[in-house]
């Protein structure tokens, strides 16, 4: 290992350069580093769990191919999906034979200077380093020797799934996953006696965005794992409350929403009902979607004070932006764009109906970070019902959290705050986003000890808040 | 006092850990630490002053209980309002009896860890060690010490507002006052023949918004104060006229102005007349409210270049946002939320009227930090009549004030800035809040130092600018 | 040169304090300091090459006259444009006498510490220092001194503007240039046999916004130096193909488009020519001028792709916001104000059409910093097509760009941007922009390097790409 790699994994990495602060950040950071990992929100795919056997697959399979972060920085370099491995429906460890995963590989390693002062690079630097041993940048002249390494570890039962979910130190990890599943993969881990705590998460996006892909056979769906028939509005809500009892019982503590905007509006009976047979006849508008969606995450909060799952809301992602990619290869290849996003106006009707009740956790993530400082602070630091989640997506990155320290806090306040989801397909990623949090939460809490804000004890207590304490308690694990 | 606790009342607090800006900041804030107050606007009871044998009652009354920045933060942890002092009238220093006063106290000190690194911890902290001389962090084990030693320093002579007042070695003070007062209380200090210098500010949001609440009623007394009866909108801006010759006469020099939004507009006198006779008729709709506020608001514009008073102008808060609390508790209890807010298009009629008129001095102020660097420093950097206000409510803190000067001072320049303004009901906070400013200035002002930007002859000029001299000018003080 | 002054134009200028990152900023720098400078977008004048007698006329027509960063700013403190040059039509070098110069550089210097803290300041001492060798900071007591000073040098062959051309080091300066213009001064510079490389920039503004100043008159321009007759939607555009292909031909590898939002729509043949027609006949209202502008703008991304002009966007100005000073003294004049811009929706048609073809660069830029990390960032980040431009305008400060490093990098990765802009008319404060943007680039860079993010290999690489490799390769130089 070459001294500027080394210098790029230092045991100081992302602690600011001022010797006072930066002592006081590794004083702050030490006791929480090796703390167990809290991973409330994620997208990890359960199948890598349930089977004992399951792998990674190739080192494109667990680095590229699923990483839309990662495949849209080399296509927005001229690098065409088509040779990242993108196909219509890409499924975990199925490639299309290890020659082309050693091409994808060798075109992220000769282009991995695109990575520089990104979170992936950053990510993806932490992975090689204690994953796998590697403290080399990758480079065209490194990427089949990196490529053999890896693979030959991968091959060993010692980085297979559950082996490096024990070795991360992962105490819960919640999955996600669409209303109408039926929980296979979380049942199987149940059945196989191993230890390690996955929970699913409840997302209904698919059955209450009208507008979302197959709308109509979902709810048919939904009829037929509810065994409820859903033929209008109020056995639908029917059927959502038996899915989240489902859910509950197989260990969740959490829905997830996902809309447009964070519009929220309280039908009529008819009015609900009108427009929930006009979609079931195919004929809903997109401004009928709009209103169908705000008024059933009224009732969405309704169902959580009763049956005490936490609310999550991420509003706010123009989904899909780039038609011809869409088309082509699906959902999620990095082709999100975030909207302007108002949140004082919309929310209104809920946090009036249901904002000063203390049963209701509901968690607002954003993609517009000018809504921090004006609107998610204010409302999180009044309404008990209301917490804010972590900087997600774009903003899971160094400035991001940064930005988000410096301008929630102080009107928030920490406790209104819920920690850190890492948010992440990309398994291997998990100790590294944890570990860029634990840094940067370091560094702020260390600032306001440089300046006096606050004391070392209090700040010792903060840092156990922001490593685990806080995503615990929000999220009821 | 431990070491903890005195470290976190530094007299470096606030300034950059790094020692060659440390020092800068030091030098800079030196000279500037003990001038003299300027307080130009504020919501502070004149009553405290009126009469001389004033007090400000119990801890709670002091700390707690009028302070919606505690009470809000205390309310989003689940803890009632009614068990922190709140009803439908609170009235200054009447409280429910002092064994309620004692459990508000307890309740305060048992949660002071919600207000780690917010404002309110900062000047709580402050109040607590300079006012009162208590070093320690207030706790549940140490509360009814503290309330007892505080509640008997309230009690003495020294303690009284007119005081402390001088202690904190205030020149002036401003009021906020509604355009019907008829400034009983500042004429009872005048008359006292006491010297503290307390102005009103002409404040007339209840007569011009026709949705304020018991518009009809305040048109009403607006007659009866004025001598002139109030029937039409001719008679209506010589009742407003009348009124600020008054407030001018009782020491005002400037004007404040509250709307939901900035938008400016100029109808005809035809159009006023009509929405000021619905509005009479108790059938304004809010959009008549808006146009009649843009209309009145230019009106505003004219008196000010007429008569001299300065024009503030405070937009952009959705209040009330918590029905529940509003219709339990009434205005001001910590529920107003910020809303996005624009300046350029709104502002134009009334710019393009008076805004090159050098003898109107239009203070604008926001709650929606994106318009610092976008709208309102281009503005204020070109219009002789614009000025931009210090940073605003939620935004009044370390950060927002860094925010403040790293985004408006580049385009708007210092001196069209306005200096700092405490804006509090908090008495007690002032010294605080102003030193709070007097270091951050200090800290961006060394920043500039250190960064060969400006030379230190000219930092020192800038320091005493930004701590009295801009707003002395700017408020014709 | 007094040590207050001379710390002003200090080796470490703008550099952080902190002794390590500063050391690193300095290694960082070094090495691009001298390179030559790239200035792929701004508005020199060509008239100052074309003839080698040309001169920059009085000190006040160099700094002040026709610098509306200074004038505005000296104007909102009160000092009418008339006693700072301004008159209707201002010609560059034609004042109004040399003592009426010389007044306005009094009022300039007297006024100087209006420029503290801000880019002027900045640019301004630079130019002193380095161009006249005058380390003094500018005053009431200085000022004919100085004047005489800078006369005499300006009198003299040194500073021509072909030799400060040279002695700057800058290797290639587009300029901006209409539509119709002729490119006479672009004949005479390449005629006169000077290898200075100057090369225009094809900027159709006043013949595609409908609402430009005699928009029709244009269309006759148009028509007459293309030689096609302009009646109809496409002779339009054959005539606008004609003189894109005529500025390729005079050197141009850029075209730039200006419009108050980014919107872009594909209208229907028959649309787009009832729009055309009725613009023709002068009944053009606002709404068909915003909708023309969004059709044409895609039509001149596919022009790109043809002919392979890059394409600026300039969105997000409310041009001549103060009617009176456009009334008095036309354009430009400081009076132009951002606003609130959009490009995901806006953009969503445009990138659908074309955004996935490598062959077109289309270069964004804003006013609006809050659509850096929200919807710029994630865009240029994803489409092939498209890449960031610098900081712009306001933010072309040492602030903006620290915005712009920390809120764009991350996501839009380092080479999806393209170096930078100086974009000024101030000839002379060109060397000073690029140092400002070397220095704020090589802080940015070191602190990643500080806090081990990037190797000190990979930031010198990046260095050079800031300096002058991105600008070179974005722009086809």
């Amino acid at each position: 290992m070459d001294a500027s790699t080394s210098q790029a994994f230092s045991p100081d990495r992302f602690f600011p350069a001022d010797p006072t602060t930066r002592s006081l950040a590794r004083r702050c950071y030490e006791p929480v580093a090796s703390l167990p990992i809290i991973s409330p929100h994620g997208h990890v795919d359960p199948r890598l769990f349930a089977d004992p056997q399951a792998t990674f697959g190739s080192p494109a399979d667990l680095f590229i191919i699923p990483d839309h972060y990662v495949t849209r920085m080399l296509y927005s370099q001229g690098i065409p999906l088509e040779s990242l491995g993108a196909s219509s429906s890409p499924e975990f460890g199925r490639g299309n034979g290890d020659a082309d995963h050693r091409k994808i590989w060798q075109l992220f390693c000769a282009n991995f200077r695109l990575f520089r002062g990104t979170p992936s690079g950053i990510w993806l630097t932490h992975e090689l380093h204690e994953v796998f041993g590697i403290g080399e940048k990758p480079s065209a002249a490194n990427a089949d020797r990196l490529y053999d390494l890896i693979a030959e570890k991968l091959a060993s039962p010692e980085f297979s799934p559950r082996a490096l979910f024990e070795r991360f130190n992962i105490e819960v990890l919640c999955t996600t996953d669409a209303a109408t599943d039926t929980l296979e993969q979380h049942q199987a881990i149940k059945a196989s006696g191993w230890q390690g705590q996955i929970r699913p998460t409840f997302r209904p996006d698919a059955v209450i965005n009208l507008d979302a892909p197959n709308w109509r056979q979902n709810i048919g769906q939904l009829s037929a794992v509810s065994g409820i028939h859903v033929a209008d509005y109020p056995s639908f809500i029917r059927a959502l409350e038996q899915r989240r009892e489902f859910f509950k019982l197989m260990g969740a503590t959490a829905a997830d929403h996902a809309a447009r905007t964070p519009a929220t509006a309280e039908l009529t009976p008819l009015e609900a009902e009108t427009l929930f047979q006009r979609a079931l006849k195919g004929q809903a508008s997109a401004e009928d979607a709009v209103c169908f969606t705000a008024h059933t995450l009224m009732e969405m909060a309704r169902m959580s004070i009763d049956d005490g799952l936490v609310m999550q809301l991420h509003p706010g992602s123009l989904r899909n932006h780039n038609r011809v990619i869409f088309e082509k290869f699906g959902l999620d290849k990095g082709c999100d764009i975030p909207l302007q996003t108002e949140y004082t106006r919309n929310l209104l009707p809920l946090l009036n109906k249901f904002g000063n009740d203390p049963r209701l956790t509901l968690i607002l993530f954003t993609l517009d970070e000018t809504s921090y400082s004006r609107e998610l602070a204010p409302l999180a630091g009044h309404y008990p019902a209301l917490k804010l989640g972590p900087p997600w997506w774009f903003h899971d990155s160094l400035n991001g959290m940064t930005r988000y320290f410096e301008q929630v806090m102080e009107t928030a306040g920490l406790y209104n705050t819920t920690g850190f989801n890492d948010d992440t397909r990309a398994f291997c990623s998990i100790p590294a986003r944890h570990d860029v949090w634990r840094r940067a939460a370091a560094t702020w809490v260390a600032g306001l000890v440089a300046r006096h804000i606050v004391a070392m004890d209090d700040a010792q207590e903060m840092m156990t808040e922001l490593a685990v304490g806080l995503a615990k308690k929000a999220y009821r694990l």
